[in-house]
């Protein structure tokens, strides 16, 4: 047995030694430089965790919900408990170094999801198709949806542990769900998920505190702002590069800046992605902060700094003209207009709290009945809450510093 | 007024501009990037937060400090308490990445202390000079001595900020010190602090935590490993840029490759080492792990993938034929006598609960009179708590993996 | 200044010497007799906290809220601070024990606001009328409207405490607000308290807290009937009481079953209720449980030893068939009509999250203009989060136990 | 499965029937009516909680433990699993109100662990034997000795739950142990429970916490002056009943003042302390508070509304001349010399943190010994911890009110 100390959760207990190597391996142990949530330190000095410890959450939980679904006469045999640890510690290992931004830059067109599936599949040949039950769970192919839902869902052990973990290290106690008791309120009927009558509360609870996660902390003016000065520093370096500029980046970034990553079916760009992690990019700030390119010193400068852009945030799109306007007050910059858009800019954002159509959570009511939580609750049977809530915000540099 | 979230404490204020100013320059936001804990987060995951944490978590215990004092009608002006935030807040800035293993290695012979003194000075100039007296207090030049001692004693805020946060990120509940208990204690006679008799029992499990730490956390077999490998491996990279191998370091860290830093008086030095951080050492083991060296490669890539020596610990020293013993079972690697000495290696390391004799802890009794720790604490009288406390360690590679 | 531990708070700080004779007095410290919760106990075993925490924690949150207020500029001058913490202190001073089940059977038409307002005057007298600014904000006679607003108002610092108190108590994390940072968002604008907008999602997730507390907490089944049994058992007393039978209580207790409460403007009755506690109640149960009146004797050993009726909730009212046939199934009791429903009955319960037409939350938005929550939250303005919520409950003993 | 609320571990489960039956039990229901920590409230208003709460802490622990100890290869058969909780659910159940002021007088000669064991008798016969186990378990006179251990040692899960329950409810933090730790480093060798080498600081720390625990919480100033007035007071109520004064206590009482317990063998007598609780002792004080008795009256006034007499505390015995100094002060009192030794009067008070030679703590090393902590613990190794302890006080009145 082995242990490792979780701030959240006391211990968490490794018993199978395969989920002991997926751990020990280099795939996973890159998870230990990728924080959870990307430059939101620049606001919640204590957000550094890494993805690495969210994966461990996950794990526990996972132990937990099994423990808890056996203890009411759910028959889950010892291949599904350790597949199901499996497929929910390594559902997010396909993540990068700052995913949103890298995702609409350097590494367009890839997403996490598609990605974990391949680190899995490349895992499944090295372990000697020990992961094909995880891989199925995973991808719900396997009969027993459940085990499914579990690891992917509208209340899944995942949300369940970033939205703890990320309340825990922001100090937002908002999101401080009672993920025990919502676990311990599982059950399975039919194969499929559903909720005791009684832990209809602590969901509500959970769909709220993940709004408000959502629009206090997730969209938190600054980190957003932080995470699109990145994404357009990475456009425009890619940008520099195919012009030949000198960047002097390390070698794992550089790969990308060659390559697009359209097609990403061979083994070569997995094994590079895996090598991709936040040092490769903060280092690289480093690095452009003294270089002579105007946009890429000042960006990096700024993001390295915490001297960032303004941000306004609104319900309603700015207009042409309010978008000029704050171009204007930067005429002393000298900027060319390519330049100018990444002082001023605008864009939108967006957030649903619950998506009653798909993936609808179920209540099994004190009746045996199951029914849906939108039937069932006060707080949605009355109000749209699944509406989808956006906003548009307006970034621009101050003139003088 | 500014507001930061800390996981520790909720909030923490910032009312003078002075001290919102010396946060927002790039001196400190480095701090960003400079774990608090080392190598440690290897062993406790949770254990990422940052040196700028840290120095906010002291300001805000100075403030809490400041207004117990003054409410137990002990006077402090405005000049005095903004000094003494500033001290503390900037007590540690002259940390660089990884100290330990950096002061062994590539800026051997400077010692933070000294380094934070500098920044101060460069900053004072910077300020005109409204860091006057905060340097005064910093360098225990200013008459009234517990100033001083609250930032610098045997039961100082960093002392106690440090213990309380480093416990909550390892999960070791055995460094949850009470420390707002013991703030409320503190108190001033004839400008030197005390602590009130009441306050005994909280000093001793101060004291306790503390040395539980060292030896639990401080000094986990792991992260002292860790950091001993980095240590070694720092020496050989130092070495292999002597003997003109290419390296492909970033900037930063190749000014102190080719520098000796023996006098880092200059400002030169002063503004080369802020450079510095925690992402240059971690992005050179990246590079390093794919380098021809085997001694390079193999110890970055152990760092990276946290497959370390093992450590045996005991309280006597290791005699030679043990060492021997460890080497001649990694024959079969065929290193020379020089690579060799980076897999099999000894030394001690040592610990000081209480320092008896200089610092002496103050405590006030209820019938006025001033006494110190040790004479009061029962604890202290019937045991050699100040005793120094050493153990010896022996680390190894075992040779087949 | 003298300390009060706190499980919450930590410490709690009593400087002024007129809140220390405050807590020192009987009336006061009575309230260490009386829990918040009542019978929550019997569901949540730790939940035995008493009113005298509550007030000191209000004291506490009033602290740091004029505090806040004047680190941003609000003058409040010493003896409107003091006001505002003696008006808070005592509150709730007037509460009995149980409340809810005694305002309906033995001191009926008494409100506990009413009694507080009393027992404020009374001891307004015995201080030379150190109260009258205190008792005038309590009866929101003073212009500063804000200081009645956060002693008593829809986001006031009296529901702040006993939302985080109860659900630290009952572990019902659903409840636990973060008062600190709605605190931090309070400011005054034209002598009306505000929120700054940035607080707004915290007041969102304050009411819905507020909303599940009641609904998961304090009208939890199980305490909800054993307030009803409580209710039942104190009416049943007062009637044998006026038919004679010998009963036992304290005297404490004997005069209000003595004594009709309709006018209790008489400085004796206000003596006499502040004898009262839990004490009377509970070891009056003790003594009932061995009576020879079958009704007295079995509530009283249903309640002490939580064997209590069946509960059954719905949105709807119960039909009379149901009633009745629930009544059938104890025939073989052979009860009386008069018994029998003390052990079939029906009733509703309700709860408004928010009342939107006075007592409005405001909130100062960044421009400078005062709104109203439901004008600016997208919560309130999507859903009649407003609307009174009502369900019905039957309670029934089972026949065969 | 049943979960009940706890504050500290969040949900305890029930799953084996004869433990819920047990729950349900009036003699188990009534420890709901006695506080764990006696008058402790009237210094930390925050200890309310019950022996009931602590019971069921108690049977968490052992449920992780036996859990842990499974994991761990240490066979323990589903009878013994569930004897080993119904054990330590028991072990306290012999506890009356206020114990050692009680045990001191109204109940002389009784102690709460022969009182567990005779209750656990009864019980065992109204369940048919279902206890017999458990009962050998209590006694220590099951072959497989950890099962005793863990009810009744140096490191036991009573010691355990209690430390982290009261430190949690006082707010001192000082107490709070890493019981979970402390679990996951149980063994079994030869039936016996060893604590594994890496446990050793958390074994270190518990010790200390609960010295610490001694003298700053449970042997506070405060609440050991409001026990001692209990216990005289008790006495003086004795000796009022013998001289025929009419006391108005209620019956459960009235029947300990009519008879010596010397032999408390019968059935009856111990049907009659299972209707004592906190309500019957803080209910007469009420009534006694308006007694005409003066020492009656005036020492239950002075409990109920913390206004306690004043004591000093040191290390050496205080003399007859301290002593009579103090009663001088009182002569306006005209108080006989009887009634005098109520408000004036000396003791001692002891602790002594562990006790090497019976029950010693056994470490399991690395290599497979077993030794003890006092061979390996630095701590004890160099300091006497096991000493006594032993303090000295005197209680007095002070002349004027």
């Amino acid at each position: 047995m082995t242990l490792l100390n979780d701030p959240i959760y006391g211990f968490i207990h490794i018993n199978a030694p395969i989920i002991f190597k997926l751990l020990e391996h280099p795939f996973f142990q890159r998870l230990r430089r990728i924080t959870q949530m990307g430059l939101s330190s620049l606001v919640y000095p204590g957000a550094r965790h890494s993805r690495f410890e969210h994966a461990l959450g996950c794990l526990h939980l996972m132990q937990k919900t099994i423990g808890i679904l056996r203890e009411k006469g759910v028959s889950i045999n010892n291949n599904e408990a350790l597949a199901m640890q499996i497929a929910i510690l390594l559902h997010d290992i396909g993540h990068g170094p700052f995913s949103h931004a890298m995702e609409n830059s350097l590494v367009k067109g890839v997403h996490h999801e598609s990605l974990s599936l391949q680190f899995m599949s490349y895992l499944n040949k090295e372990f000697d198709g020990q992961l094909t039950l995880a891989i199925s769970i995973f991808q719900n192919q396997y009969q027993r949806k459940f085990m499914h839902q579990l690891v992917s869902g509208q209340i899944d052990l995942d949300r369940m542990d970033y939205l703890k973990r990320d309340s825990f290290y922001t100090a937002a106690t908002e999101g401080n769900i009672n993920s025990e008791r919502i676990i311990t309120m599982f059950n399975v009927i039919d194969d499929e998920l559903v909720i005791e009558e009684k832990g209809m509360h602590s969901v509500e609870k959970f769909l709220i505190a993940r709004r408000l996660m959502y629009w206090q902390v997730y969209l938190h003016k600054t980190s957003l702002v932080g995470e699109l000065l990145l994404e357009r520093l990475l456009i425009h370096v890619r940008k520099l590069y195919k012009e030949g500029v000198e960047l002097n980046t390390p070698k794992s970034l550089t790969f990308f800046l060659n390559h697009d990553t359209g097609a990403i079916d061979s083994e070569e760009l997995l094994n590079r992605f895996a090598l991709l992690d936040d040092y490769d990019i903060i280092s690289s700030l480093k690095e452009w902060q003294h270089h002579s390119d105007f946009v890429l010193k000042d960006l990096s400068s700024r993001i390295l700094n915490r001297d960032l852009l303004k941000i306004h945030i609104k319900n309603s799109p700015f207009t042409e003209p309010e978008i000029l306007e704050k171009k204007a007050l930067l005429s002393s910059w000298k900027l060319n207009s390519e330049q100018l858009d990444n002082y001023v800019f605008t864009g939108s954002i967006s957030n649903q709290a619950y998506v009653p159509d798909t993936k609808t959570i179920k209540i099994l009511k004190k009746s045996g009945q199951v029914s849906s939580l939108q039937e069932q609750s006060e707080l949605f049977i009355r109000n749209s809450f699944s509406n989808i809530e956006s906003k548009f915000y307006l970034c621009f540099a101050k003139p003088s510093l």
